[in-house]
């Protein structure tokens, strides 16, 4: 089952270098095992913003919120979900 | 070069039901067309609406708004762009 | 599976009044028919407007975005959905 | 009587984690207080935020304030509420 | 119980002129109505719109919206409905 | 002269307690002062926020401006105003 | 008494143009009458807009909304007012 | 002196083609005649909508407002004027 | 040349009241001089909020955005600049 | 490919004066550098705001966001980017 993700990061500022790189690097390597297992099929950077757009292929809506709220950076995203559904012009449907 | 495009459509509830028939068979054909030449790799319906997220794989900023322009639908949608790039993050860049 | 919906109703004022009531009759029938089935467990009026809070507990995506197209006001419908997860403090959970 | 709302936790990111654990925990415990008491029979987190739809069942606007205002989390919510009304199609009304 | 609204008045600019003084004069008498009824305490001009600020002393959500739904006007116009409590500084609370 | 105001109450979460006690201590003494004096008749306060709905009744806008301006917490408060007449179908006028 | 307004005008593009025409004639002559009064002592057009920001200089609020009300292009006007004071700044005041 | 303009198409879905080629022609001979003029140095498509970002070059607000009340297509265009100044890092200035 | 700005003032509740208090006796100082030139003949407080609606009078856009940029309280502000022409009804034009 | 960007600067108060003024001179050298590439065709500030609106002349999305993730401002700016394509009407193309 699909949902479309935007998410907006927004570190503060006055956070310290050090702890800012040991998220993103863990967000990096939290996001690539969700990439191998499946479970988020695509992931695009907004040009010209600290933003992504994404799709997540969950089996219901409690492991999206599970999977979301894991994310080192969540505490500094905002992120707006979009459930979607097949396309009746899809032709790999 | 990838693009999110939004797609509202609002087809006026007054329209003739032949026009509006013939209308959305041409708009999947062009649609289904445009897949099958890789422009169009992503169609998803927004659970809901009658809206669709979409993603296109063109050449350049021209070549989508000609896509974009030639829908049958075009005059009846409401559609919003964003350029996509490379996230670094993701496991297939 | 449990989603949000907020649906506003914006029929147009110059719809034929027998075009009118059966739709609405149609709209309360499908409707009913949901909630005895125990897809749409939860409808409440929102206070001064013609408009409807509602909770849907659906298989997936796309059984909701069926439903919701099936609605008889779909087309007059203007519907903005929100995926509910468990709360952690919810003591039913 | 029934009311909706919306509540945004943000809390801001330099609380003392001790303060703030201690504030989630109170948070919680009144939160199950009032649903065990019946005034707040719906609880949902909305799928990747830090926000819930809530329920509540009052006997008037001022118990719903008194309610709303006693959250420890209350400095730090952004809540809208909206009062809702039984619906003519509801089976159960 | 008190609530506040804001009810913006949108008569089509082709309603039949005889239709709208019927309607305007329904509305008046209506609203004239409730207020000898005491459930229309307030009721002001918004100075430059076709738009009021009232507030409403009713039992309940239900009779509110009863009320409302009943406006003559009620089809042409979009309400918003804030629900009211005591302020602790008000003097005569 | 009436006018609207809706006004939304910032205090900053890091704000010393004692002159954050004393501030809305001083905020009600002036309150009520203004209520005795007939400038500030109607005060409630909106469910579930830090806000309030206000009718003012004062000479002329320099006065008004003074009196919200002379609020110990201005300094904190989103003020919107909203002037209002008298509305032809009100029976008190 | 001064008071802000953003004046944005829809006539509908059916309207009969000898209709038209009539009304913004005495659109005009209106406004010029109580621009000679004193009532109206700035009008300005803004720039790529059907739409004006206009000043009044008037008693009281009922007699600016009697004013705007009795513009013959009240009903297809969208107007916004806001009360100005004397700035603390200005050398003329 | 430049100025930045975007400008939203809307005709009417039920404009007459015969009109609407007209206007359209007429649009696009106009448009270029102050291209051919120097005061329409820039324009620009935006990608999938009906729209353009324009910068216009003018010796004062009048004659811009002039210019853009001119357009053929000005009755069915929202238009948002942003005046645009040197900027210091500009290496041309 | 005429130009419309509503300017927001939001300084920082942190910052040093004697900073703070010779910013905004340079602000005035600023203003005034502006105000005796002739570049700024309009200056009103918007009633209930820190915040202005000005008018200026400038050969060009270059001279305003300098103008404004030299504003001590410039950033601290949100301003907004909106361009005014002549309307074709004003009997001083 | 051209693209539009809107770019809001927000640097924060309190950075350290040396800092901000470090960091503003390497913005200034980065644009100028892209300047003299070709790569940033136009670049004009907004009238009364700390922002800018410029066109970009890039190969393709990904050169786009790593020009802009580079500018030494870009932690401190909300930038929105729009893609353009060439106008039917223009003269140039």
């Amino acid at each position: 089952m699909l949902f479309h993700a935007r998410m907006d990061v927004r570190i503060p500022h006055d956070m310290d270098p050090d702890v800012r790189a040991d998220l993103v690097a863990r967000e990096r390597a939290y996001s690539q095992e969700l990439q191998r297992a499946g479970k988020w099929p695509h992931l695009w950077r907004i040009v010209g913003e600290y933003a992504n757009v994404s799709v997540f292929d969950v089996a219901d809506n409690n492991e999206l919120h599970d999977l979301l709220a894991g994310l080192p950076l969540f505490p500094y995203m905002e992120i707006v979900v979009t459930p979607l559904a097949t396309h009746p012009s899809d032709i790999d449907a």
